[in-house]
């Protein structure tokens, strides 16, 4: 407890670091912008799969997996895509590695040179398109509603555990079609299924919207994407969704003939979610002592520590615990006791708290004797006293309540740092001054969006889809603008 | 049912591709080596992963993600691992693409060279004792038991689907421990965890035993297998579990302090299984008209298809099996209902026998006015009529029935094809005429057993781990052995 660790108000990033190492989530590796998910962070990311899983199958889509690495000649097809992709490409050129004549070690084999040198994918459209072709005759094999859950290569330079790293794990979906509107309904089920996701289990508010044509995905038509906001007054994209239109069908010409026999081009959708989410679930809940976790994502929801000075205390503490443990297990809630004899209490409360359990439990010989047990909500930094017998539903009922706590905090949060502007000298005032979402009116042309980036930082981070019409005027070129959209610097 | 396909008898190889094609499984990609995993075949995979993962997890392990690219460097630290792997190795290079000048598509950017080359993982041993180095410095720090479950890549000359590819997805088990014992103890409780999910889910009965030196994990000094023999008369190794030694230790100099303060170098081990299990459970179980699942790992297990004129009988049957499906699903079943209008029942059995769905169900207008249902059962290609009423528990003990039967069936043929040979014609003549399992007598060396591959292309699968033992000699150099190791040839 000596150790003094930096605030939120200090150093946000520096926080942003401890907090992931102090409830030892992840950690850079050797390799340049890689990382190592460590097992305490693989749990919760486990527990989104899990959930996001589900939620895919039950819509009808299955899994399958297609191979890492990509001809570098089918990244071109796509033209768009190429552009977005190529400069961030990790590029196998051999395969074998032999002893350096001179001793020195092994070496590259310049032998064994690839005839087509082969990219780690950074996303799979291109190698799931070339087996659509395959697959796709006519309408009958429509439509194709495919996921995989892999790695993925993006060279970045400067990179930020969980929120940028040159490997990600992720879910991408790819969706084949018969129609324009079915491809499109489908885009919009997965990025109402990915706010859901957010809000409901991670307890983060976020912003349905479309991006503008600058921040769309390369390739996609339209790009449906959740917007979050973060402690820091940034912004967070947290998941996308796209349209592709026919322009891989056309890339890889996927044709498919109709009831009528009448021959069209295959509509697509992609869409996913990464290990950023990561990073989003820890800035949004955590504080100055570590990180808060809602219950819905917590490896461990309860902890459970023994105060004692004698063996027959710890005996008889340890009976009623463990007792506690199967009836919480049986309600579906995770349970720890920790009755590691090598640490004393105050270590592990410090310690559950930097790792964000939701709810600590503790009892001593005194309360054992008066049946009661201390009962401490990691969210509020709250404790209180309780009746042992009626612990198993208070604490299944403050679960619960934590939940929703959290989802209510975030979303004060972002309703306190959500403001509308209209002129372009106070935008850059708040925008500088504030941060958070700027709802503000744009003229809808790229130039108008790049010169605000240039000269603020800012983003549209999205065109949100409950958009009130309204009439304003763009607050940088004063032209007619029907609705305002979302501004903010983003992760 | 016109297209004639081909029989185990024929052409063994072509029909164990025709199996895999015809129940959509797998398919080879346009990448060299690579195959796609179609979504039955990951369906089966997944049922694989579950069972597997809960059984690592209930024995204290938990996963974690480590990097995909390995420093070139990593690799040779441990001299015999490199020497095991350098040869068919991915080779990352550059970083970057960039558009040619003479506008003939993307190339790669030879500005973007990285300074030292990275492997794609062909297993993690280098990167995750390069981990483990930090994260041990005391026996409290001890044991280490953590699993992933990845990519991994090995540039394979030769690939067959499922059994040698040059990318597949496996687990990998790498475990630190402070003592020798603690560590080989590990060892051998991980191969009984495969052996047992080889036995009792996917009903194939396998041989536990060590590996021959030559036949070792690189840098292991123990390689505990399960062997299991396919229909052929071929062996397959289907897991591995490797006593590290303090190898890797050593190479990553990972030393801890004991209770006393000494210091030692930290004990390993790595397991792994792979995609090659698919294989295995195809060439097992299955028979000339596809494939056959046990019901333990098929994600159908029983379907059910209506025969009907009229729209009105459809509808009478359809309500019955809906009905009877809420009930199986209920049970644990997993049930499927193909009332699709545009396929006949025929095709609709030829499909699932196709794919191994372990029962079908089919009823008629007349069966559904007499309260009967035909049952046909996979494994045996046997059908009867049995009593609606009665339908959920039969179905429920014929899969439990069924899962044993192709157990016992796998066994009796195992014992059929296993063979006690005692000199080296007879054994020359038994592997090239009758394949399966050979017992013999080796005198242990390297060189008798080069000798024996060279000349009859058997190997040694195993010392098995229950070996009895009995006095003879070598049958080919007539030295003294004290018990009989398993020959055959394999996959």
């Amino acid at each position: 407890m000596a150790q003094k660790y930096t605030t939120r108000e200090q150093d946000y990033s520096k926080w942003y670091n401890e907090v992931v190492s102090r409830a030892d989530l992840a950690e850079h590796s050797d390799v340049k912008g890689c990382m190592v998910i460590k097992p305490y962070g693989f749990a919760i990311w486990e527990k989104m799969k899990e959930i996001l899983d589900k939620k895919f199958k039950e819509s009808g889509h299955s899994n399958a997996y297609f191979p890492l690495l990509i001809p570098k000649s089918y990244l071109s097809k796509e033209a768009s895509h190429v552009d977005g992709f190529a400069k961030e490409c990790a590029v196998v050129t051999h395969y074998r590695l032999k002893n350096a004549e001179d001793g020195s070690g092994v070496i590259v084999d310049p032998e064994a040179k690839l005839e087509e040198e082969l990219i780690v994918r950074p996303t799979s459209e291109t190698i799931i398109w070339n087996s659509y072709k395959k697959w796709i005759q006519s309408y009958r094999d429509l439509p194709i509603l495919i996921n995989q859950w892999v790695n993925v290569v993006r060279w970045e330079m400067r990179t930020r555990i969980f929120l940028r790293t040159t490997e990600f794990l992720w879910q991408e979906g790819h969706t084949a079609h018969a129609t324009k509107d079915e491809a499109i309904e489908e885009t919009e089920l997965m990025c109402n299924i990915y706010a859901d996701f957010a809000e409901q289990y991670m307890a983060m508010p976020v912003i349905k919207g479309l991006k503008t044509e600058s921040e769309r995905f390369a390739g996609a038509l339209e790009t449906y994407c959740i917007e979050a906001l973060m402690q820091d007054g940034k912004a967070l994209q947290a998941g996308t969704s796209h349209f592709l239109g026919q322009n891989f069908a056309k890339a890889f010409d996927v044709k498919f003939a109709d009831k009528q026999g009448v021959m069209d081009y295959v509509w697509a959708t992609s869409w996913g979610v990464s290990t950023r989410l990561m990073g989003a679930l820890i800035m949004t809940h955590s504080d100055d002592d570590g990180l808060v976790l809602p219950p819905a994502l917590a490896p461990i929801q309860v902890v459970a520590v023994p105060i004692y000075k004698s063996e027959a205390d710890l005996e008889a503490i340890s009976e009623k615990m463990n007792d506690l443990g199967v009836k919480l297990n049986k309600m579906g809630v995770s349970f720890k006791y920790d009755d590691d004899d090598n640490r004393r209490p105050g270590w592990k409360f410090a310690e559950y708290e930097a790792k964000g359990v939701p709810i600590r439990l503790a009892m001593g010989a005194r309360d054992l004797q008066n049946g009661k047990i201390e009962i401490a909500r990691r969210d509020e930094k709250t404790k209180q006293i309780i009746d042992f017998d009626g612990a198993v539903q208070y604490i299944d009922d403050l679960l619960k309540e934590m939940q929703s706590n959290l989802f209510d905090r975030a979303s004060k949060f972002r309703i306190a740092n959500t403001q509308s502007v209209d002129s372009y000298d106070e935008f850059k005032r708040k925008i500088e001054a504030d941060g958070g979402f700027i709802l503000a009116h744009w003229d809808g042309t790229n130039e108008t969006e790049e010169k605000i980036k240039q000269e603020t930082k800012a983003t549209i981070r999205c065109i949100p889809l409950d958009q009130k019409r309204e009439e304003g005027v763009c607050m940088v070129t004063g032209q007619k603008s029907m609705g305002r959209v979302v501004f903010a610097k983003a992760y």
